[in-house]
């Protein structure tokens, strides 16, 4: 039924949807339901130290032999600057107060580690079908490794030039993440972050600039986006925000209650929380500070000062200050399990493809 | 071959390709070859004085006999602030010195003028089969005369809610104009153009909550763009840029120029050359000042201070300070001319719905 068989083959799939790994917001559960149901479960490992990648996949691998997606970021670390997180403490003071918080209290550190060595080990060990890389791809003597395991690496290009970036570095295929996309936006080649492009644009100057299969990303959560995606040129989808809606999500209750009254104009890309540019729900936090801020840490430590504020808020029933990560088509979204919202997925985009060609 | 034929049977056309109106780059000749292609030209006569447009549909009328659109903005003209006017000056001083321009000098006036019972009257004289309104729709009594007239009414909606808005008042096709396209944005809901959403996750989320056919624009420029937004439940597509790139098209030659060396990163929503958010490529005064600046004037009077320095500028080649509107799909774009570039997109269209039911 699909158009091109063109991904499937080039990484060994059943069906050529993607789930998107989503850290923090799914973990094995969601990862092996999907790969049980021929889609490509992920596993999202940015912010899992390396026992728990052990066993989560052990936990996937007991459940499926389907491929799996292991993800990992890679980002530079930065240098620790205390003078710019004191800043940044002292642009949330009122809200401290607001919340009778402690502002000199110790803030917790963010975990979001990027793939190293030692990662890179558990990868030659457990041998995943597939690796995927967010914010480029790993120096060269790590990405060798993780070939030379046999595994198939794919990673984000949010433009055409990131895109052929990836395609001369090896990669497998390539996913073309559009502005509409929930979470962590994959640029890594420039900062222009206000001149990024959605997905409709982007799908078909990346499929023009690179030989290897083109996945689809952002703003796509049922059969017609996928169908759309084939049409633009992609042999593939992956869809995030959509599995958000499953019990498969590890998403709190807040998050999920925000994602089912979200309508297309109610997110915006901030890094108010990671100090990364990311998709999410409008809240309070993001209008009055940014939701873009010149003021943020750097990647990965700008949520550590949120981190008190959060929880204060989140414990009053309160999403104020909580990364409510969402794409700009959760109000597509649907109630079902991940291994359902798949097959249905497929039937869906089944239908489409026939009601294009007039049958 | 095409999926559905609602739109065209809405708005009594032969081809559901709408040839996006394009103010101060488009007239009669544009719009005249497409309309002879069989597709839904378009005259813009926002900058238009009422002699002009009589005289610009006369012209298309001799050339065809095919339904035309004509589109008109709907703003409610700013009340003249000259503190305003001057703190814009200031900002824009060291540009008026390095080109040795006098910043005393009387800036020219802004000729964007909305729809009036004058226009209106015209309209109902020469009853253009199909009216586009943008920035919203005129008041009621305005409204109901174009309808009497017998026009057919049509507006751009850049979320949802502002769709339903626009099919609560009666209009009988709504564009969904995702954040990919280029010129001005229609949004006039709300001022959140750091929410708006792209096309792939606009348009499906329009079609959900209106009954009348939805047109697809933003980042379409070939026929796998058009598919898609038949995917995505469109039944038709509305295209811009790729237009620019014909003999009809009226831009400069610095601007064409830059249309022909643009990539899907290079383009950016400013607000700079009129006061409200408009796509174009990325040059100096958009990266220096803006490209969204809180001190720009309203719309449409912020071009006024940036006319001179934009005269200066090309006089000597350069689109330093020149408002090059383009979409997020410039790249895709190929020069032939306006009718020929018309029977592309249906033949490319009809190839991708044959590609995608795997015939």
């Amino acid at each position: 039924m699909w158009p091109t068989e063109k991904l499937m083959d080039a990484l060994g799939l059943e069906l050529p949807i993607i789930q998107a790994p989503m850290a923090g917001a799914n973990g094995s559960a969601m990862a092996a339901a999907v790969c049980e149901a021929g889609g490509l479960g992920s596993l999202p490992c940015a912010m899992l130290d390396g026992d728990k990648i052990r066993a989560e996949i052990g936990v996937i691998r007991q459940r499926t032999s389907a491929p799996l997606n292991v993800n990992f970021f890679c980002h530079t670390p930065p240098e620790p600057d205390s003078q710019r997180q004191e800043a940044w403490k002292a642009r949330l003071r009122t809200y401290y107060e607001e919340l009778e918080l402690d502002p000199n209290a110790e803030a917790p550190s963010v975990n979001r580690a990027p793939f190293d060595a030692a990662t890179c080990e558990i990868v030659e060990d457990l041998k995943p079908e597939v690796i995927s890389f967010h914010f480029g791809l790993p120096e060269k003597p790590l990405l060798d490794r993780v070939k030379a395991a046999g595994c198939k690496v794919i990673s984000s290009a949010t433009t055409s030039a990131e895109a052929e970036w990836l395609a001369e570095r090896g990669c497998d295929a390539i996913i073309a993440q559009g502005y509409e996309a929930g979470g962590h936006r994959g640029i890594f080649l420039n900062e222009d972050v206000f001149a990024q492009a959605g997905t409709m644009a982007l799908v078909p100057q990346v499929v023009n600039v690179v030989d290897v299969p083109v996945i689809a990303a952002g703003g796509i959560a049922d059969g017609r986006g996928i169908a759309a995606a084939f049409a633009l040129g992609a042999a593939g989808a992956q869809i995030g925000t959509a599995y958000l809606f499953t019990p498969e999500s590890r998403v709190s209750e807040i998050h999920r209650d925000a994602l089912k009254n979200v309508r297309d104009d109610q997110t915006a890309l901030t890094n108010l929380f990671s100090g990364r540019p990311a998709r999410g729900i409008l809240n309070r936090v993001m209008r009055e500070v940014g939701p873009l801020s010149k003021e943020a840490p750097p990647f990965p430590t700008a949520g550590g000062a949120l981190a008190p504020l959060k929880a204060a808020a989140e414990a009053k029933g309160s999403g104020d200050f909580t990364s409510l990560w969402s794409g700009q088509a959760a109000a597509l979204g649907r109630e079902m399990s991940s291994g359902d919202l798949t097959r249905t997925f497929v039937e869906e985009a089944r239908m489409h493809f026939e009601k294009l060609s007039g049958n």
